[in-house]
């Protein structure tokens, strides 16, 4: 069974429900047969590199709220972070573009690294003091911390074009999918599950996609040559 | 959509319909949608390690054949092969056990590095002179040019138990989707398609695959936390 989790790094319910998800499979036991992929989306896709906010600032901007207000909305998602056991600095984070972390995540996944990479990231922005935004330095480091070779993580971040067309093509299918907001879980391409749900709602998803994996519709099973524990189809035999 | 090929490094067909496969994906409209997963399958699991066998011979073994029916099987299969443009030595193969090969691939997997391995690996079996069978420096060396490191691969086919279970696990899988001769492949775990069908038969499976990939159940939409293009869902806001 496959699982893909469409998420932004800039988006705590992403960093909440993972760590939610994560519960339920280590739970599930058929765990060992779940794969688990990473697929791009940004809450902020119009905001331009470089313009990073503070998170307080934008989210008085955005919700019209008091300082003291968006200060407790986001002590309200730190307690339910740490209720997750996750470090999450309600003050002091930024808001930003996050297309190259996208890009980062793709180049990753090439690599075999792109679980690593995203648990660094989701750390670094929501539990680590210094920004992830706007610094090729910071996200190179951190792509080095998952195994990837540091130079190619340079070349990636520096060229625009790099993995690009791997993010759109994410959020062409998020779109697709029905998803307007994340996380959005995706199994085995039949169920789908929104939010950041309690764990015991990621059991149950997990519980009944695995008991209703359909058998197969084999298109073409006659003739064609094939191998099996008997031999292989002998042109002559 | 995701297509998964269950095959062997020693089945000829597998060889054959990769090919096929790939000349029906090349010219398929959504093939920039398509991920392509190799699986695990062996031919000849219970073929202890080390015991290898000319082709030939094992050709007259099982099927009770002359030698000279049996080069004539070869070449019948060298001509399909040719037919892909892929080479294939008729003479002087080796068949032998295949599970060091695979638990290669699976850390190849990991690497991100499959897909060059498996062609190398189906390129040096059947189309080079040096047999692939119980020679760890061969394997190494394959495994590096895949772009895999030489150390890292070392150890992997030095450790039995390396990657032995994710090999046992696609296996099983294949058993559970109905899957008893490869190449066997699987269309978003909704369809099959068994042996090295002719390229159109893959044209026409990716082409139905994808009309009737269906709308996602969505297990819980209502309520749980979540970000989207409005914003995230903000405690107290």
């Amino acid at each position: 069974m496959r699982v893909e989790i469409w998420s932004d790094i800039a988006c705590p319910w992403c960093y909440v429900g993972k760590a939610r998800f994560e519960r339920a499979l280590a739970s599930f036991p058929h765990r060992d047969s779940v794969e688990v992929v990473h697929r791009s989306f940004e809450l902020d896709p119009d905001r331009a590199k470089g313009d990073t906010t503070p998170v307080i600032t934008m989210l008085t901007r955005k919700y019209g709220m008091s300082e003291a207000q968006a200060e407790a909305a986001e002590d309200g998602v730190g307690a339910q972070a740490g209720a997750e056991g996750l470090e999450y600095r309600t003050r002091g984070r930024d808001h930003g573009n996050t297309f190259d972390m996208h890009r980062l995540l793709h180049f990753a996944k090439a690599e075999g690294r792109q679980d690593e990479l995203i648990g660094l990231l989701y750390r670094a922005n929501f539990a680590e003091e210094e920004s992830v935004f706007d610094s090729d330095d910071r996200l190179v480091a951190l792509a080095a911390e998952a195994g990837l070779d540091a130079d190619a993580a340079r070349a990636v971040l520096a060229d625009p074009t790099a993995y690009a067309d791997d993010v759109r093509a994410d959020e062409r299918e998020a779109a697709e999918l029905g998803a307007n907001g994340v996380p959005f879980f995706v199994l085995d391409r039949t169920y789908g599950v929104s939010g950041a749900q309690p764990a015991e709602v990621f059991e149950q998803a997990l519980t009944q996609a695995w008991g209703n994996r359909s058998p197969l519709t084999v298109l073409s099973a006659d003739g064609a040559d094939a191998c099996g524990p008997d031999g292989c189809a002998v042109p002559g035999a």
